[in-house]
């Protein structure tokens, strides 16, 4: 198994070096001054003081992070179904069949009509041909390849570097303080450990996500898994409580997201009768990155928008709270 | 949710000072000198020295650990089983029906035989009524209740006693050595997050087992988890190693287990190509604990055994091997 995580990214790292630097006077420095940041700050304050009524021991402060849209961007598709597209047509050279064949016709021709109207079914057979039918080590490895190579349409950046510098703080900032940090996605759990160890500095073991099937098979002999084109988990909406249960083991104290699928996360989370945190980032920002909440297909933010309201979450206005978007220096190039 | 797991135990406690009291001398003061002891020391010091052709970066110095039989005792029968039939007992007040209802009358009346005899759908009926139909939170505190009050029935001690010292030095050793140490065992994952942590120093997140469905609810309008009596995953056999791949993510380097259900576990961990450590406890102390291995019910050595000679995992044995089985002081009492 290739493992390159043992590096941190090098945003992870700029994150932790200002960090380190700042912890004194600003841990936040991508953060414009406002009730997003002192909320983050006083609730991290507020639980790690010893004597705090708020006092949370160690072993409890458990924050799980959402991926698509809260770590990273999630328009105009999913990163994972962009992958998922392109997988497509690498592979049609060895599938000619596929030029006559839906879904796979309709992604070649670049069809979204016809590839959305093929709905879940045409999902799934996308899932079996690109994500199944090989070892997670080589499929981490085609996602690792992918990534170096493709460009988001809008920015022309790799996917990985568009990555949120305020979030990458908010990590490094609950992780100097004691926290263990979690990503709790909606995306492929194997998907994310291809970027997300070394991007976030979170360690594979620390990532809960979607899967399909993984075997136990001997194949020339030789002890191996196997990736099955079957649904095993979907951890999103409902799912993520179920999915942090399983690998956490612990409710968490402080949970971000930004989208209706983080809805359970966030009420489970902050239906505790002590103090925690819920965040929630709102994309607010059609110049920097995107703006989109209620009705949008992607990353719908409706009623997980109401419910901040009501249960009192942290909302993130990114055009308002974000001094930067993407990691510094970089963001302008390439739109 | 009640955390109780943020002590370590007095034994892990123990374990540890006696590491780091001895750490230049002896890592392992139960452990008689011998091939296993020194298999294990030369192991960890091999791949944690700088420089060394063997040398393994900590991010991936991942280490697994079975529990049944391998961290405590599994004779005469499982204490997860021996939990489940007290439950029976417990419950019965409410169920008069039970009286003539298998396989529930068996287990009042202690017969074994009858309620071996109803076999898995037995099984399932008696995890149904003990298992399921509660929270997670509320399982664990059942569980926690009724460690303090049972008593194994040959030692007459408490069953979260009788784990093995000589393990949990080679925990708290290894952990000092950068390795995260993970439990991958059979038995169900809530039911050994109700003592490992406390126990092992092993928190909820490095638990491994298996789970029956957990579905998220909301009751009387709060978000609630609940267990319901499905079958989710079984980790045992083959099921190991892609208990290890969804939880972790990364393919051990050490793993150690004593019976023929860990046997794709050893044998997935130690064919890397690489220097790795698989290790069993076999069973030989028929004085001091139990001997069992080819021919046994309850964690059956038989393949495993074979393997071992096969791919040169190291063979504990327990008799010879061990100055003494259970924490110091209080091995003999009650027998």
């Amino acid at each position: 198994m290739d493992i390159r995580y043992i590096r941190l990214g090098i945003m992870a790292l700029v994150a932790g070096w200002i960090s380190a630097a700042a912890a004194q006077t600003d841990p936040l420095p991508s953060w414009n001054d406002g009730s997003a940041k002192q909320a983050i700050i006083a609730f991290v304050t507020d639980v790690t003081r010893e004597g705090s009524a708020d006092f949370i021991p160690e072993p409890e402060r458990i924050a799980t992070f959402d991926n698509d849209g809260t770590l990273w961007i999630e328009q105009p598709i999913y990163v994972q179904f962009a992958f998922a597209l392109d997988r497509v047509k690498a592979l049609a050279p060895q599938h000619p069949e596929w030029k006559n064949t839906q879904p796979f016709k309709a992604v070649l021709e670049g069809d979204m009509a016809t590839l959305a109207a093929a709905g879940e079914k045409g999902d799934v057979e996308i899932v079996a041909m690109t994500h199944a039918g090989m070892t997670p080590a080589e499929f981490q490895q085609t996602v690792k390849e992918w990534l170096t190579t493709a460009k988001h349409p809008r920015f022309g950046r790799r996917y990985d570097e568009l990555v949120y510098q305020p979030m990458l703080e908010v990590i490094a900032y609950m992780r100097a303080s004691g926290f263990k940090t979690f990503i709790v996605s909606g995306g492929g759990i194997e998907f994310m450990r291809a970027f997300a160890p070394e991007r976030y500095g979170i360690p594979p073991s620390q990532i809960v996500g979607s899967s399909i099937v993984t075997t136990f098979e001997r194949r020339d002999g030789r002890p191996t898994l196997f990736r099955l084109p079957k649904v095993n988990f979907v951890d999103d909406g409902p799912g993520k409580p179920v999915g942090i249960n399983q690998h956490i083991g612990l409710r968490p104290v402080a949970a971000f997201g930004n989208s209706d699928g983080d809805l359970e996360m966030l009420q489970w989370t902050t239906d505790a009768g002590k103090r925690r945190l819920g965040v929630i980032v709102h994309h607010t920002d059609a110049e920097r990155e995107y703006a989109y909440d209620r009705q949008s297909k992607v990353g719908r933010l409706d009623k997980a928008l109401d419910a901040a309201a009501l249960d009192r979450w942290t909302v993130i206005d990114m055009k308002r709270d974000w001094k930067t978007v993407f990691p510094a220096g970089q963001e302008d190039r390439g739109r």
